[in-house]
């Protein structure tokens, strides 16, 4: 029996209680049909950023029971961090993987954000993919001003009308955005250097909203502890701009201005052909094809309800050649 | 349910007829348990390559049935061909993946190896890991003299002794060898010259049995078609001596000589960790863990009897946000 996989990474607007980070994640663990695979607390953003893949029904249930903890839990109305917000429940993206497409997780996140907003009474923005109006389908604008500015201005206007949901904001939740989108790599480059001005400077360089690269996003920030600045990277379609071309186009730029590339770090989860591409550009491989990696084959056959590679607990190899029970 | 897999790769002394081929393969397909990943014929070798994985019982099956086809059809007495061999079924390697060890697959190479040997007539030498003697650790050992040499010496003395089946060769099909080894990854570096010394002094250079680099073999041979010369490598260890590594040494030999490299390939199938390993060194990426694989964590859960990552035929996602069949 083959089922369903999505992947999904809610963002919440809390980084720095260890108490309530765990209630917000308990729902995710030990639920069949749900495996948690990344979870990442930020104090200085004051946000938790948690990776799960999970079948769509189990996976919607486990989302609203963690979204109640944290509409509970988190009051906007006090909370400071880095990271922009427009809700407790910030964002839920669903994603695409194996060979699920973007309408069906499309279609996934407007019955999802029906659901969300009427059992949460938090009004919810369809963003990206998912968005039903041209002006959301960029997050950073459905975001604009953020919870603050929600607050000041209402959602009464047709700019702030929610897609789902009251037609007013929650008292202390804000609103979330649910949608739909590629597979995002968050991606950093760290600079052997403290010049903040050249981070940002190559972030500016490189991201499409400055003329750089396309599907990169890029900001400049220091890494105080470490001594050193770092250009912070979303790749939001990485089959367009790869993480070796954003790689490589850091390294130049650091290289330009006499800096050098200390080392990077991908942030969270990636999928498997992202670094294989980088392989192959680094090896030079020619008419090389995904088909032989042995693990993505595996993983095909057992998408296909073909077996899987393990050895069940407790079994040996015999003398026969047989395998038994240990 | 969790089955276990491991792989196999049976070499054939067969890279010509496409009919032999044929036969040879046809036991792979289509049988429950058993999955045919790869196969490569080359006539300059003569030879037929077939990477497998499968549960040990239907692999066993198909690997008799398909040594019965490659018995009856191939006579060594009269086979030419660039690669060394002793038998019809030249090589019969399992090699462990998932979670199965080297262990087991030594255990199931000699259960079968008695199996193989009281069907077939064909007297087999145990090697590598499944070796039950020290100096048939090396198949190179083991093959010596080639087919030609177990005609000329027969199998009496004790270097010769089989280690299961008829003291006798084989009189059309000889010998085969039966074994368990660490996954190969089959990697060339291709040249821009004609060069053939300098290819043959860089494959002498990085080889461990030159005093190379460690689990590396290498040759180097021309590529009369393309013009070029090819550093022709098997990594019999990647985690000892990687992909980069011997590419980068490849390069670095090559340009001492004034030569560029042209490209790379692999030959046959590689393990994702290879690639990723090789992308880990050119991004230069910190604080990594392949637990970061979106790809290798599902085929972990799916290991582990959980789901896999499909869409189930004939179904898609409702405006509710559940699926249903189409």
């Amino acid at each position: 029996m083959t089922r369903l996989l999505v992947e999904c990474v809610p963002n919440y607007s809390e980084g720095r209680r260890p108490h309530v980070i765990q209630e917000i994640v308990a729902p995710f663990r030990d639920r069949r049909g749900v495996h948690l695979l990344d979870q990442r607390a930020d104090p200085d953003h004051n946000r938790l950023v948690v990776t799960l893949v999970g079948e769509p029904a189990p996976l919607q249930e486990a989302l609203l029971e963690s979204a109640r903890a944290a509409v509970a839990r988190i009051d906007l109305r006090g909370h400071r961090g880095a990271h922009p917000r427009i809700g407790a429940v910030d964002v839920i993206p669903f994603v695409p993987i194996g060979r699920v497409t973007m309408e069906e997780c499309v279609t996934l996140a407007r019955g999802f954000a029906e659901r969300y907003a009427a059992e949460l009474q938090v009004p919810v923005y369809l963003y990206e993919a998912a968005a039903r109006r041209a002006d959301r389908r960029s997050l950073e604008r459905v975001r604009r001003g953020q919870f603050e500015a929600l607050v000041t201005e209402g959602l009464a206007s047709e700019s702030r009308a929610p897609d789902a949901g009251p037609a007013v904001l929650h008292p202390s939740a804000g609103a979330t955005a649910i949608g739909a989108r590629p597979f995002l790599v968050a991606y950093n480059v760290n600079l052997k250097s403290r010049d903040i001005e050249a981070a940002r400077a190559i972030a500016r360089t490189i991201r499409a909203s400055s003329g750089g690269m396309p599907d990169v996003k890029a900001v400049g920030i220091a890494l105080e502890e470490q001594g050193m600045v770092q250009v912070s990277i979303n790749l939001t379609s990485y089959r367009v701009t790869s993480v070796h071309r954003a790689f490589a186009a850091v390294r130049e730029e650091a290289a330009r201005r006499g800096i050098e590339v200390w080392g990077s770090e991908i942030y969270g989860m990636v999928p498997a052909e992202a670094l294989i591409d980088a392989a192959r550009d680094a090896l030079m491989l020619r008419d090389f094809d995904l088909g032989q990696v042995l693990d993505l084959r595996l993983l095909d056959l057992a998408a296909e309800g073909g077996f899987v590679a393990d050895v069940p607990d407790g079994s040996v190899a015999t003398e026969g050649g047989g395998f038994v029970e240990r």
